[in-house]
């Protein structure tokens, strides 16, 4: 499994996601699912991958052999919106390359992505894009977008994300989200890579990967679960002589 | 959907469930899913609920109607795991019953259950039963059991919650799992059935309904919600001067 989240903002957007993967669970590895397409002063486009590690990697090594063709690229394309639409259109020509093949062998096509980034004349912008090629924009009504592995690390997002975030609050709530989904799911791993883009800077400027020996990472890690349980700790317990047995419904 | 959650312990048993059904979002409706049996001194039994309604009440109302008859019964089982496998005889039954009629309207057999209690001679047990009417028990090292809609609420039970927590803990911790799950699932919901069963009493003492309005799951909300706020507010940011960008691998 994968965890990816990404969140928009007024002040940009966070990518985050994690590196394990596994076909059945003796055979776990590490790969990269975040891809980056920058052009300083340009554009700069990031791609995550959930699912399917060939479909996955195919895609990328599509978008990536398009940038040197003649044809519709990700260098070309005039926007966020088109650029979703070509990566759509790529996974639809994989899909109809391989996944033929793949249901030979009771494989299912199963992918999504996440596309975050800017290109200059419009703001920053996020895509989930999905196995059949749509896809969704993220907004300041919903401006998270998760892809894998996602239920775990969604309450925090919920309770303290906003459009209005800054960008350190929004790579806090990211990092914390990632740490509920690592506890809670052992097929989401270290190291974590994480992207931090300012609007309107159009450069990546703030790449991290994070390993298991990351100082912060840790920190943050151990802090929040000694807030959670001295939050706990804090909280009344429930006056139980109150509850009053209800007796013997079942007879 | 549906979430319901048991605690086993040292100190007893806390079974937690909602109230909400659903069949499509538009047909949205309130039912128990926490039925119990008990016979005070003797034995108390309780049983969560969760998917395909009919087949839930099914399951249920034949217990019930064996309780009356000679046979084997909820009454008349020896011990904890007699009863696991007394309710995964009965769903058996009614999967043989109604199985093939859902499947002409392509319905699936979707349900699983907690079953837990004490009956006198031995420790409080808890057990979840599948649709097939095999079933697993919690232990020492794996406290609690969770049906449903179960991952929203996973976190926090694996931070704080242990075979040495108290009852009052313990509860505490069923709430605000509950809390995390209906916050990020609309399909969950209030009022909410709590039991909390001291070892040895075998009798239920303590049993609460819990509304919109009660005070003591409000105030927990609250400042649950303050807590998480103000613990992730007291994280420091990450220095992100410190995130190098590592500039232009797409190009």
């Amino acid at each position: 499994v994968t965890y990816c989240v990404g969140l928009l903002m007024d002040a940009g957007l966070v990518l985050l996601s994690d590196t394990r993967t596994n076909a059945g669970v003796d055979q776990v590895s590490t790969f990269r699912k975040m891809a980056v397409f920058d052009r300083p002063g340009e554009r700069v486009l990031v791609l995550l991958s959930s699912g399917n590690l060939a479909v996955t990697q195919s895609l990328v090594g599509v978008l990536r052999e398009r940038c040197v063709d003649a044809g519709p690229n990700l260098w070309t394309v005039r926007d966020m919106f088109e650029a979703a639409r070509h990566v759509g259109d790529v996974l639809r020509e994989i899909h109809a390359r391989d996944a033929p093949a793949l249901a030979k062998f009771n494989i299912e096509f199963v992918v999504s992505f996440l596309l975050g980034g800017q290109i200059r004349g419009e703001a920053p912008r996020l895509f989930q894009v999905y196995a059949a090629g749509n896809f969704i924009e993220a907004s300041p009504d919903t401006p998270y977008l998760q892809i894998g592995e996602s239920k775990y690390g969604k309450p925090i997002l919920d309770r303290v994300f906003t459009w209005q975030s800054s960008l350190e609050d929004a790579t806090k709530c990211a990092l914390v989200s990632m740490d509920s989904t690592l506890r809670s799911n052992l097929s989401v791993g270290m190291p974590l890579d994480l992207l931090c883009y300012a609007r309107g800077s159009l450069r990546v400027e703030r790449r991290l990967s994070i390993d298991a020996d990351n100082p912060y990472f840790n920190t943050l890690r151990r802090q929040w679960g000694e807030h959670l349980r001295q939050g706990f700790r804090e909280i009344p317990a429930l006056d139980m002589e109150h509850c009053v047995g209800r007796g013997t419904e079942g007879q």
